[in-house]
């Protein structure tokens, strides 16, 4: 679980209400189902006419991402392939044929059969490019459907205001009911700046970040593995990921590794 | 026909006018054809004035685009090029002379006849790549006349609107049609914001994304091709397509894969 | 003459006027000179302050861009352009000298001009490059006087609005002269998002993309001229060419091609 | 002086004013000191918060740029260049250093300088570029300051009327005072969105269009003097130089320098 | 301490309310914890869900940075340098191991190191960008939390007030509440606005500026560094980091130097 997407929503949603609470606001005057099928409806359709159907339901289901926590231990993914260039050194690329049973991850293995199938490093370099950039643009499209519903839901907010006082303004003799009759129109602005700013667009955001992190993930085994297919010196690879992990040197900080 | 381009408007008019309905409001009440030739027509003249007659037609010509459904079968087409690549490999790059009659993909002929033809390899990159960049430019042109189209009708719906408000209010000393009157004008809005968002704007999302996919379609003919003509291992070039067609390898999932 | 220039001017102005004339308002309510005053003095300091004189003058002028209608042939270009790489090829370069006098076009001489003087592929190219892109970057700006002063125009007339509606406010006493005076603050709103959106947002459209036209026009001489240099193969040149016309291949069709 | 500047701000602040006091409107009600207090120390601390106290001075002594007059010749500095070119053809890049002590320009004589010393071409190139882009960079943030400005300034105009507008509710019950109250909370607005768009918007915009033409002037330095150090031919170096300079060849016309 | 932050703040607080207290509005009457609870809570929930929350809380410490003056002394950092390189170029790269001891900074010691260790150039330049690419990359986001607010400050501001109006509009019948409600409701568009472009959006700016330059500080470490390897001259290396410290050429000015 990700507990900022979800303590986020709580914490958005009950501090609003509960302020709204204290004011001395009734809850329930801003629950009011037809608002709800103007914007979520009209919301709804305007994303659905953006975007083709299978483009669609993978932005539905991405929102999974958002509340799910699948952090990558990239200081440990670094040492595995470091452990790869030392063998792959000792013992020639060949040595790594039979340590592929052992790695899980596909777009590692998917990138060491490459070196073991003696690919060449142009080819192996360009292919794997396509694949991490191809794969982060099908997925960004996820992020791009919520982008987009948080574009949409405000202006639906206001045109479902702007139907609310048009039938407010039409029966403005009654003085009584004008009152009432705003308020239910500006609810509709409530759902469309609402659901926009607590919810789809922060889900965007989140999506993105997520991708960002796998993106780089696969990015340093793309460079990782190409570091081993061109011989590099494992310890100048395990320098070279440290951009990636972030990580202080092994050994305990930069006065040892100076003595080293 | 594309259903989610057909399902979303009808959704989002269907729910926004059915929750119009709930609330009380007259649908009628939003039907004003004064409003429609101020909105529409200023809208239409603003984007004639920002786009040459050429790029105009063509902009109104492609809203088909966002109602037909050519998902073209990317897997189906790697596989074709992958069998030409086998073919050059094995008889030449000549052999595929007599496959290009079966070819019924224009810009796949096109592409295959440089390599028949034995054109310089960075000729056929340099060439391949202006033709489908030019071919993209050409038609994002469409996308961006709806765009425009949608940038335009709010702010025209807010000038109908205040054009709404002037006549109101030089007629305020008779309060009986104060209301009428500003509903009246309000309805403006409404058709600049609802056309922008439910139409418009989500049109122009709709076929950039289509002709994303036919630009992506068209990188991998070229990518192929351009591997067929530097006479890659059929092999690797099936795994480098796959950043296109995002397909599982053939043969059944990675385990099996490795094995091979 | 630009026919969709004119004719949206007209139908936007034309149309929006009808509709508020059918809607019962008096087109005399939105003539107001003091509005015109505040809306376009202020927009037009407002851009002579953001640009220089020499940028002010020449966005000022290049308005004239969007109402000439001057559609290169870009497919008689490239015919002509592959005829003289027929000539080079056959009797050298220096036969294209000859070819000079009856070239109108005065950056295809000069193009042609580098080769016949043997001047280095790099340096043309990079000097042609650079001209193609400077003349570009010197008129883009009178597209951006025009997006400038679409930018300035409704704040400027929001401003104007509000200047309105304060001299109303400091008389709200006389209830009677209300509505008049929050319509005649009104007009500068109208003044402002009007002439933004239907003249000089669209004027700004246009310009830039006849400038594009002319680029793409420029490119394709110094590509084609480049290629006569390097001395490619006319009928590869021709093939190269079709990027930038779009034609169908002479000849008939594809298939007829392929026979050939 | 840079008549523009002084002419454009003289022209928006004029017509303004004129077209408010033909409307009958008092300029006085729209001096209020408190307001812009307001408006000015809050864009100012906004702007203080947002830059460090180094780029703050210099973005607000660069509002100089806006109002001084210095376009460069750039005829002139293109022909010295060539002469320059000749001289070092004829007599070699050592015969350059008696010729800098009359170069006023620090930037040319620091390029040339580079030639003189016999200088690795690339890294000339890379250090000249390096410099351009760090002057340009570093003087960019002026531009950048004085736009920050003109986006902060208009929300807090909308932030002070409102502060203004809720001293106005709160004394509700006096509704001769409504008028008048209103009236000085909207003048907050006017002093946030006139000063954004009539000042500090189109100061950043000149800035920005003046720091461009000394960014261009460097790099036609750049350019000369490595294709100085290249040994370039000085006819074909004054050709490539029009790029900059747009100005037609020496000799009058297309038609003499074909027969040169 | 950084003067302009904290002066920034004070100013921009202290101005516009001496403005508010000088118009006779009353200070307390914009202090209201329920509205702080809406806005704030809303928008610290917001940003909960766009963000990990690993990026969340270095977004929350990195606000420090625009607090505390840290302004690297460039200038000195180039000097020692170029005293690097006499010492490898005199002595060889592997004289500077003793150095390194005395190297306070990380980064310079880092590089250092790859060049005492001999480690190939392309690599040493490919690790060191991808290090300080990753480093500004991984901090930005801190900058992005808090631009993130001030994206999402305003509209739940605007959300409160709206939530607050529909308060008001229900109890329309008591009209000499209508007023202090109106005001309450306004508060929290006070509060959003002003968080945001008072507070949040100018701390992402201060932050990104900081970021910058101390991107620029390791860019200038990272040249230098490989520029001592590529065995450069030290005069030539001093004139290539100028770019970097922006120093006049030591010796005093121009002059001098050109007779150096």
């Amino acid at each position: 679980m990700d507990i900022t997407t979800i303590g986020g929503v709580v914490c958005a949603f009950g501090l609003i209400l509960l302020g709204q609470a204290l004011e001395g606001g009734n809850v329930m005057s801003i629950v009011q189902a037809t608002a709800a099928l103007i914007i979520f409806g009209g919301t709804a359709g305007a994303v659905m006419v953006a975007f083709p159907k299978k483009q669609f339901v993978m932005g539905m289901k991405m929102v999974r991402l958002a509340f799910v926590n699948q952090e990558a231990d990239m200081g440990a993914l670094a040492r595995q392939i470091v452990e790869f260039a030392s063998v792959a050194r000792r013992d020639g690329v060949l040595a790594l044929e039979g340590k592929l049973a052992d790695v899980q991850d596909p777009f590692l293995r998917r990138a060491l059969q490459f070196v073991v199938d003696g690919v060449d490093a142009e080819v192996t370099r360009s292919t794997l490019d396509a694949a991490i950039e191809a794969d982060f643009e099908e997925h960004a499209v996820g992020a791009k459907v919520w982008e987009s519903a948080g574009g949409f839901a405000p202006t639906i907010g206001i045109l479902g205001a702007v139907l609310g006082l048009i039938h407010v303004m039409e029966n403005l003799n009654d003085p009584t009911k004008l009152g009432s009759g705003i308020a239910t129109a500006f609810v509709a602005t409530v759902y469309g700046v609402g659901s926009a700013n607590l919810l789809f667009l922060p889900f965007a955001s989140k999506i993105k970040v997520k991708l960002a992190a796998e993106k780089e993930r696969q990015t340093l085994i793309a460079e990782g593995v190409l570091s081993i297919q061109e011989g590099l010196n494992p310890r100048v690879l395990e320098e070279k990921l440290r951009a990636y992990t972030r990580e202080e040197p092994s050994g305990g900080g930069e006065t040892e590794k100076k003595a080293a």
